[in-house]
């Protein structure tokens, strides 16, 4: 905390206005989607609608227009002279994983927020239209399949993706979506219900959700691109039950020895790419036995799990889920258990706009901040607006103890360094 | 199934009164039990005691005295000429692990009876008294200590053992027992609910649990000793929750990579040993990530898991877990995450009493079955009585698939063989 004071003084921005606005809102969040350790806000459920409610009402009491669009998101219009004009959007998503952060999605809403009332409020007049859209459904993580709100946005979630269980409640997502108000029957057309060519750019400030601008001393990053993955919400491991104490290990077909061995496997040739300068990273999120069958004195028979790697380049990408299935195969092979694949789910890696880009570290030299570049390691709803061919950048602001938990902490001074240059870069592109 | 015919065609016991009895009762077992894949009688529950309301009540049909012991397992009687002298015990378990199989514990109690019920109506009379037992809690998995009813018998449960609890039901073992009748004063007090002197001798038939028989063509074996074991309910591993994509591997705490690379370590401490020539098996029977908390896109902060090991042999048991807690600290110190083990359960090796082996032996070869030896890789309630000092025995069945699964399979041939065996064991001793 102490180093985020100094780096805060160092690069001091005075906006008492906006910083108020900003804590009452994250205080308000934070009150109304707390679940008692941390935040949870379900992706197309009342924690995320509650999130969205909150900032539409504060947005109406600064005088700024609200609506809600085909995709339930809300939208907070501020009205250029030429109308006609590809806007400019901004804004970041309101929904959380179970028990996670205050600050992941909500910080760059909030910051769109606090800008627009800025601009209201300082009767600024720009010629492009600014929205700030509160998004849902980019966790989405209950559905298995990330930014599920801005691909809906752009008409690119297919029947498959729809139907899609989420395993507490037992509800597609075409139903959770129907239920906050989603236009399903656009979305299952595969009807975009954003013109792409509308949108002059796609502007988030996010919290970083790793650890290195903490490890490096950088209250913002500029960001380059953003890792794509490969996910299995469900791997089965299916092997044979029996009694422990009664089965010799060369009759057994244990599936807790073999997950174990394939992840340790895994381990191995992450470390081989990472040591031949790779991107990548590899996790398996959801992990274990049959909690209606599993016994301390019965040889597991079935293990479930998720996997999922993660790479800027999608060469890598490709690589590591070859050696995943050839892995899997091998080691059915030899323990005498199968390895059995849901639907394989694939986000591309993206590239930020080189112009955005230039113009974000323009404003952040001006602002006397350091303009460092830098890879995002986690997926973002700019990474569906680039893919749909919107000109894209990203802010990141400095966190502690990484997020998808409760002990995420942003300084809001380092939020204030953030919100300047993206206030800065949207004045000078509305222009 | 094929070898099966031919191997009871070739030891034929012809005895169809005894084997209609026992379909009978199996199969009243199975239908008042069955939970629609398996078998399930929980230990204290109802299975349990439908199981043995079902085998007294045919007791009594068949003129034999029954009654419930303070630990509320079932007594059959047979009186003796001479009461005072010790009497012969005979019998096994009615519990079952959750969607396991009819025969493992339910096949030994109907051989008692069955040979109970023959001796009643041939009119036989011995000196020494025969009692059948079906006893309550062997599997007792829900409370992670196996034998919990004959420990009680013997006065041995400790007040930590009955403060475990069900997590299912979330009460204690002593409420449990309690609920069926058990005199949980007493067994608080640690007082003996059965004097051990006062019995001259325990024998068990059981299904084997293993595929040993089946792989050598025998429908039965006389059993040299019981493994032991040494048990934790639940090992947590603590690492650290955070955003998997954004965490590079350097700075990650991945509590499902630690555990996965601990069982993957102790696999190959288990070969090693195995090539040396020392008896011994390994098994995690639950193993997850929580799901409370865990997702896709989320690092495992926490892994929970069972740990077991067992052998014949007490000091490969202690060298095996010494070898797990060494592999816990270096895991744990390379990858930034505690171990941290809950109470270590311990169930000692038991050897069968020498002279009842070679009677066993003797009665086999006598009625034309073979008498092999062999161990017995799973518990049982023999080990608790040889412990207490009883001359104990076990003759093994043949039985496909295992045990703790639906699939288990014993051919009514081989059974019969084994109630051959026992009951001129038991005619012998009786005498």
């Amino acid at each position: 905390m102490k180093e985020h004071a100094v780096a805060a003084a160092a690069f001091p921005i005075d906006d008492s206005r906006t910083r108020l606005l900003a804590e009452e809102l994250f205080d308000a969040l934070r009150a109304k989607t707390s679940d008692g350790i941390g935040i949870t806000r379900a992706s197309y459920g009342d924690g995320e609608s509650n999130a969205l409610d909150i900032i539409e009402s504060k947005a109406r009491a600064l005088g700024l227009d609200t609506k809600r669009d085909a995709g339930a998101n809300l939208v907070v219009t501020l009205e250029g002279n030429e109308p006609d004009l590809p806007f400019l959007a901004c804004g970041s998503h309101l929904d959380s994983v179970p028990q996670g952060g205050n600050f992941d999605g909500g910080a760059g809403v909030v910051a769109g927020l606090a800008i627009l009332a800025g601009f209201k409020s300082d009767r600024s007049r720009f010629r492009r239209t600014i929205k700030l859209y509160g998004l849902r459904g980019e966790e989405s993580a209950r559905f298995g399949k990330a930014y599920v709100g801005s691909t809906a946005l752009f008409g690119r979630l297919t029947p498959a993706d729809l139907a899609v269980k989420d395993a507490a409640s037992d509800r597609t997502l075409a139903e959770c979506m129907r239920e906050v108000g989603v236009d399903v029957d656009r979305v299952q057309r595969g009807e975009p219900l954003l013109d792409a060519r509308s949108v002059a750019a796609w502007v988030e400030l996010h919290i970083e959700q790793g650890p290195v601008l903490a490890a490096r001393g950088l209250p913002i990053g500029i960001v380059t691109g953003i890792r794509g993955n490969v996910r299995h919400r469900n791997v089965e491991c299916l092997g044979q039950a029996g009694h422990s104490g009664a089965v010799p290990r060369w009759l057994r077909r244990d599936a807790v020895f073999a997950a174990a061995e394939l992840i340790t496997h895994l381990d191995r040739h992450w470390r081989t790419l990472l040591e031949r300068g790779r991107d990548v990273v590899v996790t398996s999120g959801i992990f274990g036995t049959d909690p209606q069958v599993h016994a301390i004195a019965r040889i597991p028979g079935t293990v479930r799990f998720s996997f999922e790697v993660r790479s800027q380049n999608i060469e890598t990408l490709e690589a590591f889920y070859d050696l995943f299935l050839s892995e899997c195969r091998l080691i059915g092979e030899e323990r005498g258990v199968a390895f059995k694949l849901d639907r394989r789910l694939d986000s591309a890696p993206a590239t930020m706009d080189r112009d955005w880009i230039e113009r974000l570290k323009k404003a952040a030299r001006r602002l006397g901040l350091p303009d460092e570049e830098m890879p995002s390691g986690a997926g973002h709803d700019a990474a569906v607006f680039a893919h749909a061919g919107i000109p894209s950048a990203m802010i990141f602001v400095r966190n502690e103890h990484g997020s998808h938990n409760p002990k995420e902490a942003m300084d809001i001074g380092d939020f204030m360094a953030g919100v300047a240059v993206m206030r800065a870069s949207l004045e000078e592109a509305a222009q």
